[in-house]
């Protein structure tokens, strides 16, 4: 095991112990590093995976023939694979990192009190950071790279097929670290030594060492760590994203705003999945964004009153339309396939959105101010836009600079998370002898 | 049952569902309420309660008799009573609340993108809140009014034994609102109508509708709720605070603070359970500080070092003083009971509390900026003192006007949560027809 720290004779349990106690030491630690020295770490990270990148890549050859010996989908085997490309990106993530500002100690707040007790209300670490990943290995050091920036340690589960990939990256970074920051403590990023499943139920039962889970990865994997877990977890189960078409819609920003959410890239998260259009605005509308998608090849699965307002004699070159199904409207295809409903108007589309939406990002198309703010008001989601395709609820569009996942939580970071949204606060207290009467 | 909604044979799933759906639904239409007509409700509801006193306490009466039937402690009656200046009490909180600024729709962070896109964050409502509770009926009022003026909907779950006051206050809020605010939904306000214990894990496990539960009481009730719950939990299990006592400390200072902190408030989560005192300090500090502590009647639990600082013989009227034990490091004592430890330094201080403390409140007394610095990053507390009591750490004593809790937990909330800390927030985008190239 993982440099001899973990003997054969420890019961599980005892391991994931250990892990999670060396993981609060460590975040201790990460507290004291001031800003240029994780950004030495960093940098001296991202220098050793591309010093390192043959032997990076002969352990991620391991785990490429032990995937197809298990018989690994090819879809699943090219996710596992570290390319040139790949390695050259983590490192360049890393420096990316390195460049942003320090997300540690932002004054948030600022009060004095009546009895001269100086409050500020500051930007901190979070601690322990369990991350729970599939087969991308590049992930291991995307978030580990994150967390360091942000003084937490992480606990890095990836997927078992991609074992040995994950851990020369994390004993690349941390050594590279150790050599040019003494203070930097090796179990800043550990990987899970196991691949037993049991570990993680096990590792997310310990909050009194870990303070937060990230699952990423499909529905089911974060659904099963959401249910184990007795720390915070936050998490997206899955993007069922919107746009309304409003009565007082630009009909052609609406077509064009709704292609682009649908097809500019239909695998994403941002991606929507259902096309609400207000009843008054059908006959215009349909055919027109109808006949886009068509040329875009998406299938539709549309209500009768969508449908009936197409002609389908009259279209160009039709394409699939089929009646939608209740499944349609909170389905997730992440594919060339859509779900259109007309609404008697904004409030349907609300309700239709809250009820059957995922919390991620949706779109209402209108001039009418007024009808935006009840959307924006109203509509319970991370991001809600006005006349903008749902693509923008993103890291980087956001100009956060790195991006670890999107949360459609509520307690917590909301939306993209970047550095910022990996800290937490806690209240500094100033005083001159201050005592209660 | 509550207002003929609930039948007798529907389970207790199907009840807990139909609560908590009906909250969704509740702080669905809450989010669409202005500032004036929440104020206005809060108003109402206090009016309500000051006029409808008599019912109150007649409620409460039965409450009281069926509790000494079950042979509650003197204690444990007392805290269920309403008495006149109770009730007052619950009329007067709703209406300092309904005089705070609204803490929804408060703009955290705006950025404008290259591509014109704009973006906003801004604070929102959470959604449903549940809070459970033990035996104070005015929680009942103190919570519900602090969920509403920060758009969120409740759902009560207080002890057994106040069943009949919980429900009539309740009652009395909500019809109330209703009166002067047709828009007010009224099960925003809701009551859990069973007493049977099996229905906290059901309503917690409804995580599509709940948002968020927070769990007022002993660590019992604490540790219940979080070990049951798959719905974000804040809370904090207990106040193990502390004083350090540093080289560099004025020792005046230091001993009215400890003082202060331990005997102030004996009984509450922010008076402190361990004194730690730098070993270049002790021969001055201890005798003078022990001295104080048992003037206060304060009984003293002192490691080795800090007994052999001490000269019997020369005090002038000796308390009791024992050995500390291991147990003693971690004791919630919430009474005149202290913990006391030389140590070797500031790193040891820091290692201790780190090691024993409850994440709550700490403090360092010291006139030595760097010890104060290095005490305030690396102690991982919700607030964290530099010659001041940590008995400021309360709602109130921080400016917020009014405090639901307090919070040891990370994410989200931590520290004294007022209006602000019971919001969440979501990004809007205000675009021209902006799409992803």
């Amino acid at each position: 095991m993982k440099n001899g720290l973990y003997h054969e004779s420890m019961t599980l349990e005892e391991q994931m112990k250990e892990i999670a106690q060396r993981g609060k030491q460590a975040s201790r630690a990460l507290t004291s590093l001031s800003t240029e020295q994780k950004n030495q770490c960093l940098l001296a990270m991202a220098d050793a995976i591309d010093l390192k990148k043959a032997a990076i890549q002969e352990e991620n050859k391991k785990d490429l023939i032990a995937g197809r010996e298990m018989g690994l989908s090819s879809a699943l085997l090219d996710r596992l694979e570290l390319t040139e490309n790949r390695v050259a990106s983590m490192s360049q993530g890393l420096r990316e990192v390195a460049s942003l500002p320090d997300p540690v100690g932002r004054l948030l707040d600022e009060r004095i009190r009546p009895n001269g007790l100086k409050l500020q209300k500051v930007s901190t670490p979070i601690g322990v950071v369990v991350i729970i990943y599939e087969s991308r290995p590049n992930v291991t050091a995307d978030a580990a790279g994150l967390c360091l920036k942000s003084g937490n340690a992480t606990i890095l589960r990836g997927g078992k097929e991609a074992i040995h990939s994950n851990q020369i990256i994390a004993k690349t970074m941390v050594e590279a670290a150790k050599a040019v920051c003494p203070e930097f403590s090796l179990e800043a990023i550990q990987v899970v030594p196991t691949t037993d499943r049991k570990a993680i139920p096990v590792l997310l039962s310990l909050s009194d060492y870990i303070d937060l889970c990230m699952p990423r990865g499909g529905e089911g994997l974060i659904r099963a760590v959401a249910e184990c877990s007795r720390v915070p977890v936050i998490k997206h189960y899955k993007g069922v994203c919107h746009v309304y078409v409003d009565r007082d819609a630009d009909l052609e920003q609406a077509a064009a705003i709704a292609v682009n959410a649908k097809t500019q890239r239909p695998g994403v998260c941002n991606a929507i999945e259902t096309l609400l259009v207000d009843d008054s605005v059908k006959a215009d509308f349909i055919p027109r964004v109808t006949q886009m998608l068509w040329d875009k090849g998406v299938e539709i699965r549309a209500d009768d009153a969508f449908r009936e307002a197409l002609d389908l004699s009259k279209m160009n070159s039709p394409g699939k339309i089929e009646p939608a199904t209740q499944e349609d409207w909170d389905a997730e295809y992440l594919d060339l396939i859509i779900a259109t409903k007309v609404v008697s108007g904004v409030s349907e589309a609300i309700d239709h959105i809250n009820r059957y939406g995922s919390g991620h990002s949706d779109t209402v198309v209108t001039t009418n101010e007024q009808t935006a703010k009840k959307f924006m008001t109203e509509v319970d989601s991370a991001a809600v836009y006005w006349n903008a395709s749902t693509r923008f609820t993103d890291g980087a569009e956001f100009g956060m600079g790195a991006e670890i996942g999107i949360s459609t939580d509520k307690i917590g970071a909301r939306g993209p998370m970047g550095l910022e949204e990996l800290t937490s606060y806690k209240w500094l207290g100033f005083g001159q002898g201050q005592i209660r009467p």
